[in-house]
């Protein structure tokens, strides 16, 4: 028995997210079928998590264990020719038994690409969010920064979040342009439902004045006082990494 | 009455190419449609050239007249609210009346994608050509430069092709590498049609070693002992800029 990882690439505009729902197809399905349909029999894939409808990934790792001694490669491209051309497996590997895809994850590294433009885009309309208005630069990058460090993120997750806690760590915020293009990579311990998109939507709202730098700190001390953090559209967001 | 010139940018996947077709819905064929629509009469649109099906546009250009005063970002708008998510009209400008979008043009720019990688990409695979054999780039610059210049381009162009002459000028090659993504940007007078597909082709086939970079020479001066060009894929390729 070996247990393999896989790190998946997917464009995520016509799933319903990762996870097996009952509304549509998930990213997850289409991965245990594929696997299903190789080796002849059922597998159930575990997960670094979940990823919204419309959310993409370039690095979403997941695991399961096999009795088959397949070569890597076989793991790789044999999985790929069952999926789907906006579901590839990018890396097979084996690990260790006590790996676990969810557990053993110590960082995670999400990209959002925003679009500075009056105009929409045809090209950049799958992976990206228009803002039409100008942002101020300097008084979102002092407000990204208010999310690094050890932070309570109740204020930055959707109701159907079952987390057990509303902790979580974030490494860096880092905001990067080029010409209309902005990326803001966000790298933490772990995310609540939604919260990398809320994070967005007040970095966002705050760019185009409409709140203060002060709010992100009033949301992650539980302000009741100040409005729920805008959730930024799904289609700009990107799982680029999960470290182990 | 004035004449408007419109930047067009287009994901050209779902579409038969630029130009009106029996066999499917053409990016002008959109573009006239929207502009009947916004305007209640019939309008034809004089576009910089053709583009083949599947092929992508940043910056498209075509003119038409018209004796509505509109302001320029009603005709941007206007055009804009009936055209689908995969066309947009970015740029909308009052030219002089002797300003032809296909005869006026000095240049073009077109950027072909290559994605150096064995496994398929289901982010890039709209927008890029992957290439799972390492490329020899010492080999592909050299030969690119044998493109720059003025040239008779007949062994670059398909059947289909009614173009009086085939002698283009072109001013640059560059090969421009970012990580797995490998960009040509190629800048020319103009175009024959698959021009710049079957000179990415003869490129490629150079850097995988099943041509030496003699022959592109050898293609240039209508050699008949080596084989045809082959023809790059259409979704690596996009219509970057036309130069008036």
């Amino acid at each position: 028995m070996a247990r393999i990882k896989l790190t998946i690439e997917y464009d995520g505009t016509d799933f319903v997210g990762w996870q097996v729902q009952p509304n549509g197809v998930s990213i997850q399905q289409r991965v245990e079928l594929a696997l299903e349909q190789l080796l002849g029999e059922k597998v159930r894939v575990y997960s670094s998590g979940r990823t919204d409808a419309g959310v993409h990934a370039l690095g979403m790792v997941c695991h399961f264990d096999s009795d088959r001694g397949l070569p890597l490669s076989a793991w790789r491209e044999g999985v790929n020719r069952f999926l789907p051309v906006t579901i590839a497996v990018r890396k097979a590997e084996i690990v260790d038994d006590d790996f676990h895809a969810r557990f053993s994850a110590k960082r995670k590294r999400y990209r959002y690409s925003l679009m500075r433009t009056e105009v929409r885009s045809p090209l950049q309309r799958r992976t990206s969010w228009q803002i039409r208005q100008p942002l101020d630069m300097v008084s979102m990058r002092r407000a990204a920064q208010q999310f690094v460090g050890e932070h309570d993120f109740a204020a930055f997750r959707t109701s159907g979040c079952a987390a057990e806690t509303t902790w979580r760590r974030i490494f860096s915020v880092d905001l990067i342009e080029e010409g209309e293009m902005l990326y803001i990579d966000v790298c933490g311990s772990g995310f609540l439902k939604n919260m990398v998109r809320m994070m967005i939507g007040t970095l966002v709202e705050i760019g185009r004045g409409k709140r203060p730098v002060i709010d992100v700190e009033k949301l992650l001390c539980g302000s009741m006082e100040i409005g729920p953090a805008l959730t930024a559209p799904a289609q700009g967001l990107c799982l680029m990494e999960v470290e182990y």
